[in-house]
């Protein structure tokens, strides 16, 4: 086996191999606080980029961005537990405001004991939701939509870096309507926002549909998700939109009095992404010398890397990369010289395991001849060297833009066929879907790629439903949605051997 | 006494005026949770703003954003206690991370009490400190230029929005040199981005200079601060930046090795300023018709209402006014048509108490004669009527970009006078600076205007320096700074009747 830039591989261990894309890609780090990342500042240019892109759609579409307060009280989170079946209850609390100092220990004042505890916010759903209802008169108010984007806190048990960590960060759409039809159309505007988002910006092609019942945000009357294929086949709920109905308004009296004079309920949404995208891009991107970025959302598309030789000619070759930087940005074309002085080889391998879209070296003979010699880190190699490619100075920086979309295609291109050829149909009992998957130990570290599932469904309902979601549980699987886009639909339900009203996919899942 | 869009004015209470100017420009509110604040999408959208161009200057400098935890665990508190003298000890502290359900009534969960408590973080002082320590390893690794935007928390008794809240948001700088001359000119190169920033984009003019020790940053060596003056003659610190030598190092362990090969400790820097700055802009522009905004950090520089009469000719009207926003966000304005079915007289004070600097209103008229109609927030009113100009549509576009420079200049012009015209000279007694600022109760609602006071200063240290501290602190005043610029420094000091080394100013303050 060839060497490759990362000590792990994909194939030896899928998540040991998504630590190393991380650690040596100097994204994000574990804290000293439990469950908590540091994100470094490749990982957060990351994150940057994710947020001016998805805020921009996020305001054309008519919303406006707002803070909530990072504490939530105790009473609201009491009030929405009684309404909502299945809330969670891991969170953090706070109950005091003072620490003291007793005989040189610091420690907790008993004096300054809250009076009613403090919830770090999971969600703003609940104090967004007073707001409203404050905020909320007339029909004359509505739509009202907000956005926010904030940290958030779960207390999770087993965390990973980016797809499941206590605190993270997220933008979280909270929007109140006259009726349904308008509601039902803003849940599934923003779904699409998000699935173009994911597949132009990110690279990461989905698919969009509907969940389950069982599946559903607890208080939703309908939750729709787009979904991404990750490299070992499992899938990663990418992003949520959730049509409400009526149930968060009547639980937080949010009315309006509408143009007839009467005091209406209103209808609400809500829809979030997270900074797991970032664990979703790595898994659709990353390759065994690290990740690959598309070029819309890396902090820097273009690295240029002086060959210094801590000589006089350091100075021209400096001077050279500087001009063809500044060049390159009046392409508005994010570009860094790195000129640290660690060795020119050493920085190639950093560049190429942070996933830098192209990578330049410039030596002397680059300088002199007037050149520009590149890697491509979407096609790093031919066979097992390096495919690297030399063009003339001018004639890249014309190109660079080109260049650049080109990259963005394929890294889309290459993920979209993995997708695709990877939901597989026929399967029509679930024996065959058990035998296909294998038990479930096979979703441990190393399982075999299985892709996708796609089965016909009758949407049983109820204790019918949750006989399914217990079985499919059993070998850890779960119906991932039904695809927005249903054609012929027929043949019988693989579970309940009724006739089928639609498609869903099956999948072991992040 | 005319007729003003705020309910009171400045000369009744500008307490009261202040909480106005925020309410009814639709800035911020309080929410459910004590001392925390809503912060609404106007006031977001200035928050914005100030982000965009604050973090160009923070990345054009060299620094790179990072993100580290929320929580901070209260072992690293108690170290830097240790090692702080004046460390503040009201903190949010989450002792619990999970709630359960006793008998229908949501409680703590005992069981899920936290081994070590957790700290929400007042500053990530000490937990960047960590990752540093780790970061470190050689000169090579020097500077070391990271900044957070965040959320942090300090329990304050007496909140007020914007200027003094549980939460608030911010930015803080840390860094890291291999020796003080580097630390020093970073410490003062962001007190320079500081000031450029605050005079050129919030038109709030400002004086750098450096705090006297008893106001430093517990652990800094040297603390610098921006100060400006608000329209009660009061001082606002706008921003600070600090030198800490070697301390916070040293405490953390922060070192490096040399080129040398030897392991010496860093020098580091900490700077920030926070959503306190939108206070200040209040306090600095604000009028008794609520809020003016620097073009700058508008969230839209011209709003065109359309006056519409619930009629056919409507859509024409509509039409108009769309084509005038087309072309001037083909200018780069960030221009906003408000067609909202909400009266124009309402729509208009509405724009005029948020502070757009630009208000246009289309009417039929305009419409067909091809003009414009409009106001400028800087320049509301002649005498007591409203002065409105009509220009033709093309030469406004055209202008439109040089008029909204002209509304930020002007502010800051205005700005600038009442600095410069309210700092005396001459004070050379306490008894006459203690008469002239009147008893400490004057500080409080409604006390007269008085400026700040340049006074020579000998620069006293310890008890000495308390006990000027001390007498000053009876009045409810402070040592502002010593300005940067210093020029001709002669006389006694007002305190010690010593030869002068410098100029301070004093004041009240926020």
């Amino acid at each position: 086996m060839s060497k490759r830039a990362l000590a792990i591989t994909r194939d030896q261990s899928f998540p040991e191999w998504y630590q190393a894309v991380v650690r040596d890609g100097d994204m994000a780090e574990t804290s000293p606080v439990r469950g908590c990342m540091i994100i470094k500042p490749w990982g957060w240019g990351i994150w940057e980029r994710i947020q001016a892109e998805l805020d921009q759609r996020i305001k054309d579409t008519g919303h406006e961005n707002c803070y909530f307060p990072l504490f939530i009280p105790m009473s609201f989170i009491a009030k929405e537990a009684e309404h909502v079946e299945g809330f969670a209850k891991e969170m953090a609390v706070v109950t005091h405001h003072r620490l003291k100092n007793d005989g040189g220990k610091l420690v907790l004042d008993p004096e300054a004991k809250l009076e009613e505890p403090l919830i770090v916010r999971p969600t703003s759903e609940t104090i967004i939701g007073d707001a409203f209802q404050r905020w909320i008169k007339s029909y004359r108010d509505l739509p009202l939509l907000i956005n926010q984007w904030a940290n958030v806190v779960r207390w999770e048990m087993r965390t990973r870096l980016f797809l499941r960590t206590a605190e993270f960060l997220w933008q979280e759409g909270h929007t109140a309507h006259a009726d349904r039809d308008d509601a039902m159309a803003e849940t599934l505007k923003m779904l699409e926002v998000y699935r173009e988002f994911s597949e132009n910006i990110l690279a990461m092609p989905v698919i969009a549909g509907e969940k389950p019942a069982n599946e559903r945000f607890p208080g939703a009357d309908n939750t729709y998700s787009i979904e991404a294929m990750m490299q070992d086949g499992k899938a990663l709920q990418a992003g949520t939109s959730h049509y409400l109905g009526t149930h968060f308004a009547e639980a937080q009296n949010i009315q309006f009095q509408n143009a007839q004079g009467q005091l209406t309920h209103c209808h609400t949404t809500s829809w979030g992404v997270s900074t797991r995208l970032i664990g979703g891009v790595i898994m659709t991107h990353a390759d065994d010398d690290g990740l690959r970025l598309p070029p819309k959302i890396a902090p820097r598309e273009i690295v240029i890397v002086p060959m210094l030789r801590e000589k006089p000619e350091d100075a021209a070759l400096i001077e050279y990369c500087t001009a063809l930087e500044k060049d390159l940005k009046a392409q508005g074309i994010r570009v860094l010289v790195d000129a640290k002085p660690t060795k020119s080889a050493e920085k190639r391998w950093n560049w190429v395991r942070r996933g830098a879209p192209v990578i330049i070296e410039i030596g002397g003979r680059d300088a002199s001849g007037g050149n520009v010699t590149f890697m491509r880190r979407d096609a790093l190699r031919d066979g097992d060297k390096i495919a690297s490619h030399t063009k003339a100075r001018d004639a890249f920086v014309s190109e660079a833009r080109g260049l650049l979309d080109d990259i963005q295609k394929r890294l889309y291109a290459e993920a979209k066929a993995r997708l695709d050829q990877n939901i597989i149909s026929g399967i029509s009992s679930f024996d065959d879907l058990a035998a296909y998957f294998g038990p479930a130990e096979a979703d441990d570290e190393g399982g075999a790629f299985k892709g996708w599932v796609k089965v016909a469904w009758s949407r049983p309902e109820d204790a019918a439903l949750e006989t399914v979601a217990e079985r499919l549980k059993s070998l850890k699987l779960t119906i991932r949605n039904a695809p927005l886009s249903q054609e012929g639909v027929s043949g019988k339900c693989l579970f309940t051997g009724a006739p089928a009203k639609q498609y869903v996919l099956i999948a072991r899942a992040y």
